[in-house]
């Protein structure tokens, strides 16, 4: 169980095996490889990326995109309600690029990788020990040391009891987008990001939707004004929204259907579910046991600021460390894992993480909200801009975006920013600069911004700012 | 000819009158009316905001947006290049919107301008002394005094010698969106910012255009390698380009068609031209000589730093002194002047001015250019991220676009960023306000963006340009 010295040459020795090639293991992969390191991902599925590219991320925004599209939704408030692209809008009109998309992402990964060497070893890895991997491949099973490991396996959807997911009628979110036809009706299981979304996506595609979920708001870490504002669109979806609603089992009837039972009595009939009950980490074959590590009841490993497990040479990032879980911050935790990994400090921690949403409308946010400045006793004030005020918003019919700043009343910076609407994922990294940088209110008010676009929101926020603590 | 005092209350006496409007004017008005001032706005067009708002910004940038939805380009690489929406497009179908657009402007701006007290004459306004102005309106002449006065006119297209634009073929660019019906093809007179916006519109919808420009390249304040890759794409919407050349005069055949007649003995016969030769300040009815001031051959006033003219209390503002004139600039130089006029130093001035230009694709840049740091000797490089390189400009089919940054070699600051592609003009402002703030190569490197957005095209170019200086 001695770490195999690098200055003997092994073949079957590198200086970090990364188990996992999804965004978090891309990245660890590919920054070791910049420091001249000999680099293999282990890929156990037959295409690289992970869920990101595979299941989720990637596939679920091209799904977004055409049902945006298609249905024309973002013309709406312009041609009309009944106004469509497409009159009747199938689950392959709304994939078919999925696929290309999904080839073209993995193109681009095996690219990248192969460009800085990185051995890419497709099979299942086990620990053997702290140092050893097995990885069973297709016809092969091989062992493999390394001074490193970074665990970024990702995580599977979590399927409670009382949910037969069959992927034909109950479905989990990585078999969602595989559906042969739309549902004239769905319930939905878990009000989080991805079940919000998909929840969000169905109605606009005219499915009769109803979200459960246990707590009595939906996204509990994102700003209360946006939540309600999301929600009341959600409804003027035609979205039911059973919140504070809890689902003992779901059954399916002889006519196909399934029927959802709520623990408060209620029944719902529909011809799909989606369970999105949260994710857990895919660590189960992992034999974590042989290393001294052991993951928590949702398959999380717990690691310290530079990424690494209880010990020491074996780090973990992406999904399978839980919260956020994005793909984005997954990136940055893979390179800032490697780094230190090799000893190298010049990975500059990133500032204010950006969270985006990807409802319809879209939700984005940085920095801290009304609640947890409140918490800390920081005296702030808003200022709000609706996409309604500005010229943008009316060229492009949203007359429902909105804006919120939140700055610190006695010193003006900026501390957050919280906006749902078109282009929230996008603008909202103009305020992660400002925060980043220490910009504040001022900085806000008399910046030309060109005109007209969304971006003019935060000076219309900031002017509203202003007056209120100018009252 | 003294000044009348504000102490003794005389009806007709202002703080300060306004000429003119638009957006320039509206700030300079409101501005002055948040400190309590009394103000009036003197506007002869029927309906207020002026070009920005009635012919100019916001209903070309409506127009644009119909352009882009009915012939569904955004969504040619997806769907292939025969999809359109609607397959016959006509020009009600892409002006039917506007309309409705410019009375929301003109209540939007109505409305803030009473909220805020600022009076409203109807008439068109010229000097009889330094402080005094008459008024002519339908069914009244009135002469009114003021402290300041802001002159806020705005410009006129200008139609140079050998056109006789008569708004039904040969069109100048306030007339273009009221012409019945779309050309099979035009003659675009001038590659100025206004004349490349519409030739490429007009593209788009499949109008066989041809751009003659004097000079031998668009755009002389934009970067380089971006005005290249728009020529390039212009080219590729089958635009015919007629760079260094230029006209002698367009004379009306008698089958109604129009014959453009270039210096270089080229002849270009079209059912319409549009004459885009720049514009001209409206100051001809405002008897300038009355108050000792002069326009330049341009019809434009030359005003300092605070947007004084050489009178001290006579301001100018807006598009009437010339370059950027653009509505953004306008508005802050509004601010600036009432601001200045009261006394009143807590306008902070604008960090570096963002440029939109919303041609198709479009452009949008801020700071310095290579050629800038070049001639400055500032030792720079550069950082470069494709549209095609990140899952968002897959995702929304953009494969042509392109952001650079340029950043100072040493200092690592960022000093300047191009961006030619969808959003270009939003996420431009993410580039500002690094560069206002004084951030560099390491913020973009280590920040963590949204995924997938197009903003994360910041980080792939830093990390590019990383890459250039390590090397």
């Amino acid at each position: 169980m001695t770490p195999p010295t690098s200055s003997r040459y092994d073949e079957n020795h590198y200086d970090v095996i990364v188990l996992g090639s999804g965004p978090s293991g891309q990245k660890a992969a590919i920054q070791s490889a910049k420091l001249k390191k000999r680099v293999a991902i282990v890929e156990p599925a037959d295409s690289l990326g992970g869920v990101s590219s595979n299941t989720g991320t990637i596939p679920s925004k091209s799904f977004r995109e055409a049902v945006l599209y298609l249905t024309g939704f973002r013309e709406r408030s312009i041609y009309g309600p009944a106004y469509r692209v497409k009159s009747r809008i199938t689950m392959s009109d709304l994939t078919f690029r999925i696929g290309s998309i999904v080839r073209h992402e993995n193109h681009v990964i095996e690219d990248q990788l192969s460009r800085n060497k990185v051995e890419i070893i497709r099979g299942r890895a086990s620990f053997a020990d702290p140092h050893t991997v097995v990885i069973e491949g297709r016809n092969f099973v091989s062992t493999k040391t390394a001074d490193h490991i970074v665990i970024a396996v990702g995580t599977r959807p979590h399927h409670p009891p009382g949910f037969e997911v069959d992927g034909d009628k109950v479905l989990d979110s990585d078999d969602i987008l595989t559906m042969k036809e739309l549902p004239r009706n769905i319930v939905v299981v878990g009000g989080g990001v991805i079940g919000v979304e998909y929840a969000s996506m169905f109605a606009v595609l005219g499915v009769e939707v109803t979200l459960v979920e246990q707590r009595k708001e939906l996204l509990s870490f994102v700003d209360r004004e946006v939540v309600e504002a999301l929600q009341y669109h959600l409804r003027n979806l035609d979205i039911t929204l059973r919140l504070g609603e809890e689902v003992s089992n779901v059954s399916r009837r002889e006519d196909g259907q399934v029927e959802t039972h709520l623990k408060s009595g209620k029944k719902i009939v529909s011809e799909a579910v989606l369970v999105s009950a949260g994710r857990q980490g895919a660590v189960d074959s992992l034999n974590l046991e042989l290393v001294g590590l052991k993951a928590d009841k949702y398959g999380r490993l717990k690691v310290n600021e530079q990424y690494q497990t209880e010990v020491p040479h074996i780090y973990a990032v992406g999904d399978v460390i839980g919260f956020p879980a994005l793909a984005s911050t997954g990136m940055s935790q893979g390179r800032i894992a490697a780094s230190h990994a090799f000893g190298i400090p010049d990975v500059a921690l990133p500032g204010p993480l950006p969270y985006g949403i990807w409802t319809i409308p879209e939700i984005s946010l940085v920095g801290e909200t009304e609640d947890s400045l409140t918490q800390k006793q920081i005296p702030y004030e808003t200022g709000v801009a609706r996409y309604k005020e500005i010229a943008r918003g009316h060229l492009i019919g949203d007359e429902l975006g909105m804006l919120k700043i939140l700055f610190h009343r006695e010193t003006r910076q900026l501390l957050g920013v919280h906006i749902i609407g078109e282009g929230a994922c996008e603008i909202v990294h103009v305020g992660q600069s400002v925060l980043s940088l220490k910009g504040g209110l001022d900085y806000l008010v008399s910046t030309v911004f060109n005109y007209p676009t969304l971006t003019e929101c935060y000076k219309v926020a900031a002017l509203d700012g202003l007056n209120k603590i100018r009252a």
